[in-house]
């Protein structure tokens, strides 16, 4: 089954229905995807204020009034708790379980904050003639803890996570045009071709998502990622947040160039 | 004396001092100005939001953490509670009294709001060759409640305010382009020419600030104001808020090239 050219809406019937349970690299081109965060109301003003301070990694693109499910800015219509193919439930910032419809976790008390999506840009890549390995290679993107400590905000504290793509060496310079246009979506990248600099040993070995081929000639480039808020998690340990899993998106009915400058 | 081309630090000092207790419009030419909203942590992440949903009247330069009173990223050294020539104390939504130093009303669960003031493009404007009226006649500028209702966010809803400067109309064109250019600071008209479409009945009675002249071939022409908050506030009624008062604003260190695309 084709994807690329679906409109939002038809997959994402899919995803409530549970039958696209996998991540969402690729799927709808064109369309924005989004990362998720919800927590208890008690720590919303944090980390709104986290994500402000950190727009590179925590571009926002929604958030929901307190015990609100339901998305209006980003879709014409979308539930926080079915719309994702995969989410990841965290209790005292330790990973429970995963699971693939939150409807009987939800609480009148919750919030949820869409954060903007490197996978948004690929399909700009793509145009651009710039590859991208992870599709090419039909696997989720590898992506990586870093040393870039972020600005805090109340308990909210934490590394940066970047996702990494291997981009030819002559195409570099257009990846960055491409991508720095998208702000709300990560923007321009933050490391290109040094992984040492930002605390990454062994760029083969991802702690997210899968690893793939760097050809010769090819140089990695490091963009901020929407797990971060997931790393944040694991460092502030809220009594409970529910974020999706991995590579396992929203994808919005907003179009990408509705989101440039 | 003469504070337009002063530097913020110098006019600051004078305010802590109680020596400027007036209006800022045309102080340290250059430099970005910033409206002022403080309220309880419980009100916190309700107000945020606010400010998201509606960034035209309402675009945030910088959030304090919960008990934080000392400016960080908007000034090389700043305190919210003596930095301000003027305070409005709002009790229930009710303005109790104005006040020029609010140390002795800080509360622990306090947080800081600073929002983008079109003062900050007037320097920009002059710079284009375009007159402000209200700097011209020494005058505050004109400011008005309006029927455009703002997107709520929790308890936090009101009706947009805006400030007026009549423009020639050969010049009016020229006022978009450069104001468009600084969203941060309110960015583009939100109505040109026809105040009624707003709800404005007469131009020469502004709810907020001094009216000023419109001379033969001039056109009013109105921008989102960071007054905006108080209407809220008035709609609202938190128990407790402080505000700058009109056109009395915070001098930041921020040039307003910084905050230009």
């Amino acid at each position: 089954m084709d994807y690329s050219n679906m409109h939002p809406q038809q997959v994402k019937e899919l995803i409530r229905q549970g039958k696209i349970t996998g991540q969402t690299s690729g799927m709808c081109n064109g369309y924005a995807q989004a990362n998720l965060c919800i927590l208890p109301k008690k720590y919303a003003f944090d980390f709104l204020l986290f994500c402000m301070r950190n727009p590179k990694p925590c571009p926002i693109l929604e958030v929901g009034d307190a015990g609100s499910r339901e998305i209006k800015a980003m879709a014409e219509k979308g539930d926080i708790c079915t719309d994702f193919p995969k989410y990841r439930i965290w209790k005292n910032g330790v990973l429970e379980k995963e699971v693939t419809d939150i409807s009987d976790l939800w609480q009148e008390d919750f919030v949820y904050f869409l954060i903007g999506c490197s996978f948004s840009f690929e399909a700009e890549l793509l145009e651009a003639q710039i590859p991208v390995r992870h599709i090419q290679e039909g696997k989720n993107v590898p992506m990586f803890n870093t040393n870039i400590e972020l600005k805090s905000a109340g308990v909210f504290h934490g590394n940066m996570v970047v996702s990494m793509r291997p981009i030819p060496h002559d195409l570099v310079v257009k990846a960055v045009n491409v991508t720095a246009a998208m702000p709300r979506v990560h923007g321009a990248p933050i490391q290109i071709g040094y992984p040492e600099a930002i605390g990454i040993s062994d760029v083969t070995k991802p702690d997210y998502g899968d690893s793939v081929t760097i050809n010769p000639g090819e140089v990695p480039v490091f963009w901020p990622c929407g797990v971060t808020p997931q790393n944040v998690v694991m460092a502030t340990k809220p009594d409970i947040a529910i974020t999706h899993s991995p590579g396992h998106m929203f994808i919005t009915d907003v179009k990408n160039t509705q989101l440039k400058y």
